[in-house]
């Protein structure tokens, strides 16, 4: 049965008015906010990557997808903003966050938002990206089950009013499988796998990387550590994971993370591929989240 | 006396090549680096700041400062990264981070070891932005001096191989001193002040809001957190400082953060000045910059 978004926080009743201040999105009457219904009401997938450019391309491609015939440039929503891309492909908003937990916590409680006054139905939100690999050949595409933060540990650490608040870190079982029945296709020629996914909010010392500005460990400990990672699960390592599968379980709105590796970090810290490998393998994301776009909505 | 660029990193020197991946900048040669150090090795100052659009209107801005009459597009010099923006003015080289610590830190990172190849000689590294205000008039510029994190602890915690470092975060005192004497001038028509800065990783939780998507307090926590806040001598909060301040003190890189209020916190979390309004504010801390750089330069 669909069923709209219900946040977790009383304080909102409280506000005639919400301004998504980084959307530029300005909900003027939040008890009868009809605008937004019918600008929003439809959307069932949310996709979220790290550029603009990405989603540009990503909204590009879905449209095929969907079978939309139109060919003008897709119109950013929030570029009044300057911070975030905001597309919208019939029912599939396309939303930038840039890199990081830090960047992409803010639009993400700005979009959950989005989807509460849109009364949008039983929606899901899907995050694609790039990421470093561990133990997995580059171009292998990861989808996230659990979320561990730089300090190993299956949850989402956050201080809150001064105070450390621990939340858990999953990605619901059921999306999950859902994705991964589109993958691993024999014309694919990449494997999708679930798997456990590394978070941080440093990307060099953070990951283990010797190759910052600043580092004060060897290249043994550093496989030391990716080993560990690897005996939890971890498969892959990017910077959203935590916050990302944290947030929407607090709000209660379905998510997953879909990441193609880079890199085997096991092999070393550069990304040695050539960018037109590297925009290979960023499609593939692309092929799978199409297909499951297809799947619920393809004619 | 001028001094090149340091790092802390004992690994680099194992490296005979280096892609600054973000910025899309290869050091061919990391012992040889002389095309680097052509480009590069007259930067004095390093301006970053949230978007790129910002950091490009600072580069036509500094033209003026700089006595330079050149009237074409600043070139973004890390287009093809998709994620930050490099523009080089003379003898300033000015970076878009995004939103917050997570990004913030992988730009600066590339940044201090561009610096560091390109032999630039006791450069400063300046990071201007928008902030909320605690307890002063929005438009306030606030010059920070120690960087608090969301534990209101004055320092910056970082999980580097799994386990939890703590770092120092201040800024020096001479460079604060140096930029404060450009502000406060009649004509202003604003404060210039140091303060404390309190740096989170999350805009709404992080930062007491209790108009996010997730809320578990109400307002008078709230407010009692930002009271605290403000005993602690703290008069903005932003998402980067905390990391600014250590990184660059781990590399020996002056840095200073300045940053314009445009809501007072404790009246409430919107954002409720005007565009145009927000605009002007935004100009504030370029002219304060604009005033430091032109006592470096200036003719």
């Amino acid at each position: 049965m669909s069923k709209g978004v219900e946040l977790k926080n009383p304080n909102l009743k409280n506000m005639s008015s919400d301004y998504l201040y980084h959307l530029t999105i300005n909900v003027a009457n939040t008890v009868d906010a009809s605008d937004i219904q019918q600008q929003f009401g439809d959307v069932k997938v949310v996709c979220m990557g790290g550029t603009s450019s990405r989603m540009r391309d990503l909204a590009l491609y879905l449209r095929n997808v969907l079978g939309n015939s139109d060919t003008s440039e897709p119109i950013d929503l929030a570029a009044g903003g300057h911070r975030y891309a905001l597309f919208k492909e019939g029912p599939v908003l396309l939303a930038s966050h840039g890199v990081g937990s830090s960047t992409a916590s803010v639009v993400l409680h700005e979009l959950l938002k989005l989807l509460k006054y849109a009364k949008c139905q039983d929606p899901v939100i899907i995050r694609i990206g790039t990421c470093g690999g561990v133990g997995v050949a580059p171009g292998t595409v990861v989808v996230t089950k659990n979320a561990f933060n730089g300090y190993l540990r299956n949850e989402h650490e956050i201080p809150i009013l001064g105070k450390r608040v621990v939340r858990p870190a999953y990605f619901p079982e059921q999306v999950i499988q859902d994705i991964l029945k589109h993958g691993n296709r024999s014309e694919d020629g990449f494997d999708t796998i679930i798997a456990n996914t590394m978070s941080t909010d440093c990307f060099y010392e953070g990951q283990g990387r010797i190759d910052g500005a600043v580092c004060e460990y060897d290249d043994a400990a550093k496989l030391e550590f990716l080993k560990e990672c690897h005996k939890l699960g971890i498969r892959n390592i990017e910077m959203e994971a935590t916050m990302l599968s944290s947030l929407t379980l607090q709000a209660g709105v379905k998510a997953a993370d879909i990441c193609v590796t880079i890199v085997n970090r096991l092999n070393g810290d550069q990304v040695e591929i050539t960018p037109e490998t590297k925009k290979a393998f960023e499609q593939r994301p692309f092929l799978i989240v199409g297909r499951y776009i297809q799947g619920l909505f393809g004619k």
